[in-house]
């Protein structure tokens, strides 16, 4: 089980994410690519500071929204959506081949993320896109009880990733953060962890156990509390 | 002799440039990369078309300026320059493979190629960022008299390009556009392509031959008129 | 009847439209306020073109997406829909008094035009920017077989605005760009803008006369094609 | 003595400054305008902000540079700062008035200050902004040495800050940051506020007494450091 971690989302004079404190204890950093954050200055730190702890670098390209962050979905073209994932991703991987590093995947951000996990047309650009790039490339999606059609219809590897403090639905689902008891505090979230790697199970929100296969978990570095997380959960995941 | 010009200047709903007309009689097509001009759809469409019609491509990088289309002069640091290079022909080079393509010469756009000209510390920078490139590019810039100190610094291969339609001083350096004979009218460009062909010199305004090695020919696609131009330069050029 | 027609969608170096040619026959210009086209400098020439002909103008207000000019719908809070208008209407009214002049109205565009006429939260968010904006406006909306609801929950004095070339279903909505005679030729926009100038109806797709109550038509200034149509409709109005 | 403070400059999810913390002991609250920091968003709830604690505002606006925070002067011309200010001013002008508000002010942002303060011509155009704007705005600057000049070319009332913690140079011009004793410690930034207020002069680099004319002082809000100092910077005021 490997952890991952959305950085390289500061841009310009903002700075967010604790990156150097969080850097140290995942295994694959998803970076920003300057759609709606990151710009190539922060990108060029973060493949460093990825360097310099052994982390895998990923790509995590997105709608063009910098105000909202990505998080407002757009009604795209097939092929619009192709070209921004060619651009972003060809950006960060020559900026990672210049520091003689490769990219091993891509972890779609925001609404582009939901949007590929709802709707079969933006999967199928999505995984177009993918196929198309010059290098392989891995496709990192969200863990479900989808999982096989997606494995069906992916051209390119696919790595799925489960929440480590997200509360699951008996119907494999995410419970939405409208909800009271969506995001799991930091016990029941170290608990989740464990079931997972050891039993490939989680218990959903009625009680009830859910087999769910997730290749990497995704944690936060937003702030010390979230590093502090990411700590604990570091040491009880298998050497 | 080769011709190039600035291409893929469009963006999103806004047209500009007839690069359909123009692209049949270039040789290199210099693509803008998304900050001053150009998005991804555009530089997918651009990079269709010089296929198409087996025109070389290179990256047309700037400033990051889309209200000032990259004229505007910014002051940034050596790494600034070097990342924004990089972020820029990345994307687009790897567009253009994904169309089985391959990126051969970068030239810097507007404000950007006349700081690198002017100010040896941001020649230092593209020159940097083009030796650090993953690929081997070669850089494209203005032929001065100054050819072999930029030769003797440079890191990669260089191509040295005129205006065919800019009048030249006694120093070599381009008459100013603020000066009303700046530019040349169509009878006189011809003329000093074919001088430039065929004896390696230029007049410049005050009457005198001056030697200068150029490369490649800039010729503009902006308007049917240009394009005309372009059509008749390429009449003279020995095939 | 009066017309009214885009303009000011220019952005930067990026020409778009003929508002030189159109503004002599229009009433009414709808201005672009930066956020899907325009620039404080469009804004300002294009102010100045519209004193000069004596045109009313309007502020023409957008989701912030330059590169998908505002065509593509946004999620968006309504107090961030109340902010977003209130900041651009707020621009162009500060530049238009800064000429002497005064916005009488407000249009939003394309998406937002679209999500403000289909959703009813949408609208509300619209009409509170309206009710609460330091000056009196109009907000201009689409002519339909509903405008008695919209008439009701209104705040401020409303616009009904038709499209001339555009041809209408029986419910009164417009036929979608999809269908192949969802525009009308010119012969038949002159037409049905005299059956709504004299009779206040249009013919629908089936041939149905449909009583629509309309203040003002759109009309374009994209080309010199349109602009000889807008001539021709201003031909035929009322002095 | 009148205490200043660059406020607003979040960005969409991006979160800058300890506003809420320092609005307390301010008195004008300078407000991002959308081209260097802030959003509509930002700006709508920076304006309640300094609503509930009594506090003066005005317009901070900037070249349009966000990846820079309007820090890299940029080559405009005369007119295109004219629309430049009235655009941004404007804005906030219009979102203020919807909360009962007006603005007192405008203090232009990094570069275009710095250009301001430099650069007759663009002291020109700022005064002529200033001058040509709907309503009469005082224009915020720097106090030197070179106030009379200042004093005599302005069309609208000047306020003229220093900053508390940066140290004069016998010229009267502010130390360069590039020099280690550029900034003031604690104790230093007070002992320079007391004497401002209480004997109007400060003591320069080399010891020397230099008359100063301020009306108000610049203090930041960026950490719990900065905003305590302003704690107590506001107990030696005079009440």
């Amino acid at each position: 089980m490997l952890l991952n971690c959305d950085l390289g989302e500061s841009f310009g004079n903002w700075k967010m994410g604790l990156d150097d404190e969080v850097m140290p204890y995942i295994d694959q950093a998803n970076i920003a690519c300057g759609f709606h954050a990151g710009d190539p200055d922060v990108m060029q730190r973060t493949l460093l500071q990825a360097k310099k702890h052994g982390v895998q670098i990923g790509a995590h390209p997105a709608y063009r929204d910098l105000q909202g962050f990505g998080r407002r979905s757009m009604s795209l073209h097939r092929q619009e959506i192709i070209n921004l994932l060619h651009y972003q991703v060809g950006a960060l991987a020559a900026m990672a081949e210049v520091q003689g590093m490769r990219l091993s995947y891509v972890k779609p951000h925001g609404a582009l993320y939901n949007d590929m996990m709802a709707k079969t047309e933006v999967f199928d650009a999505v995984n177009e896109a993918m196929a198309t790039f010059s290098q392989p490339l891995k496709l990192m999606l969200l863990a479900t009880q989808d999982a096989q059609k997606f494995q069906a219809a992916a051209k390119v590897e696919l790595l799925f990733e489960a929440f480590a403090d997200r509360r699951f639905q008996d119907n494999g689902q995410l419970t939405p953060r409208s909800h009271p008891d969506a995001v799991l505090d930091g016990e029941q979230t170290l608990q989740q962890v464990k079931l997972l790697v050891e039993e490939g199970v989680v218990i959903t929100q009625s009680g009830k156990k859910l087999a769910l296969h997730a290749d990497t978990l995704c944690v936060h570095g937003d702030n010390a509390h979230a590093v502090a997380m990411v700590r604990q959960i570091r040491d009880i995941l298998p050497q």
